[in-house]
């Protein structure tokens, strides 16, 4: 259960880079608040503004982080125009940000206990700016939640529906009957494709009789699956595996996946299991 | 007010990159020190030796740190020099790295407590290279100061008056009545011009009748000011704003001010006010 | 000695980069399983699977650790082969990784006291990825043993013989009387030449009649030593001097070594003392 802790862990995830000091002053503010918490970076790196990716950063890291983490998030395209900014509890975990949808994972796979508005300023910095709400907000409420925990959420802000907040239409699979209708929500440096059915959605990958995967835009059909990279067909045929983030993936050994079949990020892709 | 803490926070920058182990061995010093240390990495890629602009990031954040944060600061073209390595305390924080101008804001915008030359080997590392003060000297110096806090100044070596330190010329607006001389300190990811014009100088900045900055060696007048991004021009007529920094800052909207404006990093801007 | 800390360190060193969570995932483990760890990061730059690198990088930054750190080392082409898991427990430190060379310099310069390999599952993750071992294994007997300390090593698998650990042969500079074998193990930012001959080796390296080092791919003899880099001669000679790494360097003053030499990564080279 996520309670108020004696080791409070604040986990960090932005599209800042570590170029400029801005995540180092979002840590100061961190520490002033919760002098003991300990910060953890999860990456700077998301693509700048691509909200989709920031969500599958997420979602492929979260569950390894202790019961009560506050996750403060913050891909912001729409920072200083009305976009709510939140904290949601959901499963063990916090996670404060913006409502734009990079919490659509947590929101699929997690039963959310409450989310409310940040709309109490007395967690907030006393000054405002127009353009960095990760210092200014989502950081000092991060904190504060880090070291209160649950209990604090009502003083935060107005209760809101966690059904209301915004989700990625890419992020939530369509299955129907035997087929599944997915996309390509990740590319991993080595070229493998993360699609967007988690494994939970077909712990038995390896026991069905036949699992076909086609990318319709590409007009490519994967048939072959394998548990591990190295087991892999050695003439550079694609390959379904379960990826270690949680997700199904296509592979192909010793190979780019994406460049062997000209796979983009945010591709249609549709199993057929049988 | 600085004093010896429960939680020490040492917070480092440099000019050094993450892509060596120069950051770890230095934090590995530090907590061999003072071992509940909360190392906060501000940033490690300040341009190489690029005093100014290490000058600037620490000013854009140092506030938002806990008081009795000590900032161990390594931007030193001058190590194996005679320049010297000097702790300062200034407003309720302490400063730890070479006597070149690094500090500058600082002593413009804090009371500066007391400043020292780290003459006192006892508080350095056994070995000294030449090369890695930051390992050898400024680390340690770092740690120990924030565990021991004030009272700590006077033994880590003589004692200098802080009014003799190196400040860099760009760094210091010239203020005469109704102009202001000033540079372009920083150019951010996004183009914004960052001015040396702390807002503190100019705090009645949306009040004034008139504001205009000229940017003498591109022939440019800017006498547009906007509170917010998006309430800037849409035909790329750059304005004035206040930027998150804590600085005046010139911006474009959905643009960039630097090329927009052919502005360089250190050219300079005159305000004139009415 | 190594023992149980209160403030227990664990330091991570990798080839993952940080443009992912996968640092940070690691990060959620390691705080789940020991709360009060302080985790710092090495560096997660080196080179793609470039064991040697890596090995070079802890090499020149262990020694400034204290006492108990557990370095979690990550460089692992082999990962899901059949390549060991191990803890190594060597002077005052612990180092868990892949048995692949990775830990080469710890061997040569420290006592092994003990080594495991991590055959107990008990102590990973409960459910292993292929692909994610720092994660999965690495990352969990790391945190167990920063917070246990060395009565856990039997614990963790079955013991092995340190002197059957993989060992890279670049990296054990082979001494005959006046002539020393070497290689070059690293080039720094700056374009200095880093050999594989610890200082320790030369102990009286300026006391020396002579030393000459000769790049026989290179056909290059430098016979110059300086202990500084300001002391280096004015016209681009290269010298011999003592890296803060803690290894024999060739340097250029005010210019870059490996380029003036046109010397290589792992080229071989030779030192005659007299």
């Amino acid at each position: 259960m996520a309670n108020a802790s004696t080791y409070p862990v604040v986990a960090l995830m932005t599209d800042f880079g570590t170029g400029e000091g801005d995540i180092g002053v979002m840590k100061g503010v961190i520490a002033g608040i919760t002098p003991n918490a300990h910060i953890i970076d999860i990456t700077h790196d998301i693509p700048p503004q691509r909200i989709a990716s920031g969500a599958w950063v997420l979602a492929s890291g979260y569950r390894y982080f202790p019961a009560g983490t506050v996750f403060v998030c913050v891909v912001d395209p729409g920072v200083g125009s009305s976009r709510g900014a939140i904290a949601l509890h959901a499963g063990d975990w916090f996670f404060v940000g913006p409502d734009n949808g990079l919490f659509s994972y947590i929101l699929a796979e997690q039963p959310a206990h409450a989310a409310v508005l940040l709309s109490n300023p007395a967690y907030h910095l006393r000054h405002i700016s127009s353009t960095f709400h990760g210092r200014d907000i989502f950081s000092p409420v991060g904190a504060h939640l880090a070291r209160e925990g649950a209990a604090l959420m009502p003083d935060l802000g107005a209760s809101i529906d966690p059904a209301t907040l915004i989700r990625l239409e890419s992020t939530q699979p369509a299955r129907r009957d035997s087929k599944i209708d997915a996309h390509i929500i990740h590319i991993d440096n080595f070229g493998n494709l993360i699609t967007s059915i988690p494994l939970t959605m077909l712990p038995d990958l390896f026991d069905l009789r036949q699992v076909q995967a086609t990318l319709p835009e590409r007009g490519s059909v994967i048939d072959e699956r394998r548990r591990f990279f190295a087991d892999g067909p050695e003439d550079d045929r694609p390959f379904i595996y379960g990826d270690s983030s949680g997700y199904v993936g296509i592979a192909v050994r010793n190979g780019n996946a994406a460049r062997t079949l000209g796979a983009s990020y945010g591709d249609a892709i549709t199993f057929v299991i049988g």
